[in-house]
């Protein structure tokens, strides 16, 4: 009842996480998330080396086809008027390829700003966590030093006035214990106090790390974008130099798009496989890393009403003495400030503390509850497990279709080269060198094609 | 200290809010959010208008362009050797236009997404808002029905059993009096009890607009990809009828582009005035919706520490009466069960109802804490006046790309059009229609050109 809807696995998650899993063996691998072990790391390496397969194979298809496409040709007579078979379309194929690569490119940048997104949702929710955990020391501070202050200060004077009257002296030190028993209480709830792990410092280096990687994968669109244009402005200008400094371009990025297709698909991999059950495995290591009792943690991580409050004894122990050093100072206000008026002064003081104690408890008890800390678990896991296996999913896409256009493209983009008419400075467009290829077929005579055309 | 990081109104939130506003009379229009006011609703109508004075102007200029381009051309003798003066590229700034229009396709997508993960995350944050407050109603009334039945159970068989000792029945008489207490606080804390508001209903509507928004803008931007695509396609087959079709299309999407744009210019200009300072107008209207007190209100949409929790005085004195009905029992327990016996079962299980209350009443405090709720409301606030006004700001990018891109396209393609040359059946690009522009220029005489072309 008390928790709301929280982190449930997408079809995604499922989906890759079902996939079989296999080490350098080819010995199959439990897809259970478990980073430090080797078997496991194999089997992410296996899914990146993929990517080098892929890369490896669709060279020697290009190769092959280029190979074939420059020594097969059949001769044919200088001046003939149909086309050569199968040669017709390699402007515009190579144009609709690098369209396709742009298509990816808009996907990669959509993308990159999912990913983005959900890794700084993730970063948000560690700080907001950090905040609640920083709060619950501060608060719990505030209070053992106010109720010390009131127990050292108000509650001794207060003692001295009623001094003469044992069974007035007797009341005000019940109550003396009973506030010294709250601050024995307090430092018992501030349970994140002296953990080594800085919730700061994770979500500051998830941030870190992703700047990085947001930016590597903007500079790789960017390049991306910039040799289809510049491909795209050679065909248009007919350069022969620009289309091959261009097909070398295109080769540098189908290696890198072939090598982030691997990077993605590990990493995706990884992600399902983290994303498919991340309590047990958040669980275990964060008792590794902080020390803290499993009941505080289960507590937190799952925030259901199978586990109860560890800090609940505590809370109820504090307030009934809190309640109860409030009655006794009442009924002192009652019988012993008309007979000794030099006491109102301490009591109003201290039930002021009182009384501002319980509001700050209020809040305390509010910060303690799973509540908050186990919603900003449901959004960091949202962000990492639905945001950003999207975009990467989205990334890996990108990859796919920018591979697959380059591949065509660094195919067609020779075809296209052997059909450029020999360098002629005279042609111009509108004073530039842009060709318009629909117009200069009506105008200008045919030259003599180079024989292999 | 006790709030997180709260909302703050991005920069674009302040430009936009600083434009200057004007009713139809062209009076200057103050830029607070007031929907309800005639004179801001002009203010936003003419906003929208300005698109439609854009409309107005790019086909008057489309117009004057191309009557131009028809009737003032210099004569030239058929079969003249130079491209016409400026009518060279047509093609190709046609297809350089068409690219600036997918661009802004990809724009428009990013944009829409945007958008939708902002109105989501404003829908999202309202269920939960409505979760919990729902949560506080279905606590206290479990609160109230437990120690109600305490009270009349369990208390009245205690006190017919201890009837013989009135001091014992006193000590009883007063446990049920603190327990009375309680159950009258107890209602007073369920605020949201019976308010004509439901959030869930709210939830549900803007979830439904927002779907409706969404698909009429993905439908916007598959017929703009898809017109341009077969601009492209008929381009390269030359084909003329499937030119002037999508030269009537480009012209409907002109139309469509300029009417959003007016559409998202007004809604970010109202949606500004609104982000700039939300806490005031959403007051004052949840104040009329609801008929909660102010200081309730203000409480959870400020939450900060000069407002005080309104509830505060209820919880302690509820609480101070648990303890109270608490220490009654802990000490009829001590000195009536040696006499009693039969005391001890009721007695045991009025104190394990004391302590589920007080677990309870713990998760109380929890939920009415404005913590949880104001973090709900700066959600809702970032999904809207960032992630969602961002988005707007995106969709706003792409009308204005595909519109300049489609009055570009649509000034340049009859110029390509009169370039092509006329039907030729025989004219084949390895079986299909596709022209190879680069390759006729070289295989095929000049056709004699059309004297206007």
């Amino acid at each position: 009842m008390g928790t709301p809807p929280g982190y449930r696995p997408s079809a995604w998650v499922h989906l890759l996480h079902q996939l079989p899993r296999a080490d350098f063996q080819l010995r199959p691998v439990p897809s259970d998330f478990a980073p430090r072990e080797q078997s496991y790391q194999q089997a992410l390496l296996l899914v990146a080396s993929l990517a080098g397969l892929g890369l490896g194979l669709s060279l020697i298809f290009i190769a092959v086809y280029l190979i074939r496409f420059c020594c097969c040709r059949t001769p044919e007579p200088p001046g003939a008027k149909s086309p050569p078979p199968g040669g017709g379309c390699a402007t515009w194929s190579c144009i609709a390829a690098l369209l396709v690569g742009c298509a990816g490119i808009g996907i990669g940048f959509y993308g990159n700003s999912e990913a983005s997104d959900g890794v700084s949702q993730l970063s948000a929710a560690l700080l907001h966590a950090n905040h609640t955990l920083s709060d619950i020391d501060h608060l719990v501070l505030g209070l053992v030093e106010r109720l010390g202050e009131a127990v050292r200060t108000e509650l001794t004077s207060l003692e001295e006035v009623l001094t003469q009257h044992t069974d007035l002296v007797a009341a005000a030190r019940g109550a003396r214990r009973q506030v010294e028993a709250v601050v024995q209480q307090l430092p018992g709830l501030a349970f994140w106090r002296g953990v080594p792990l800085s919730l700061l410092q994770v979500a500051e280096d998830v941030s870190f790390v992703e700047e990085y990687r947001w930016l590597a994968y903007v500079l790789l669109l960017l390049l991306e974008l910039l040799v289809s244009l510049f491909t795209l402005l050679g065909l248009a200008r007919q350069s022969k130099w620009l289309v091959v400094l261009m097909t070398t371009m295109i080769l540098l990025v189908l290696v890198l798009s072939w090598g982030s297709m691997g990077l993605e698909a590990a990493t995706a991999v990884g992600l399902s496989d983290f994303c498919s059950s991340p309590d047990t495995y958040l669980l275990n290591v964060t008792q590794e890393e902080t020390g803290l009792s499993s009941d505080i943690l289960s507590y937190y991580f799952l925030c259901s009403e199978a586990v109860s409050n560890p800090f609940q004894q505590r809370l109820t122990v504090s307030q009934r003495a809190l309640a109860g050093a409030h009655s006794n100072l009442q009924g002192l206000e009652r019988e012993a400030v008309p007979q000794f008026p030099a006491a109102q002064e301490p009591l109003l003081s201290l039930e002021e503390t009182l009384n501002a104690t319980e509001g700050d408890f209020h809040q305390l008890v509010a910060l303690l509850h799973c509540r908050s800390l186990h919603k900003d678990y449901g959004a960091a896991l949202r962000g990492l497990c639905e945001d950003a296996l999207e975009g990467l999913l989205f990334l890996l896409l990108f990859s796919l279709l920018s591979a697959s256009a380059l591949a065509a493209a660094l195919c067609s983009l020779p075809r296209a080269w052997a059909l450029f008419p020999p360098r002629n400075p005279s042609v111009s467009c509108s004073g530039s060198h842009l060709s318009e290829p629909l117009l200069r077929a009506r105008l200008e005579p045919a030259p003599a094609l180079p024989s292999w055309a």
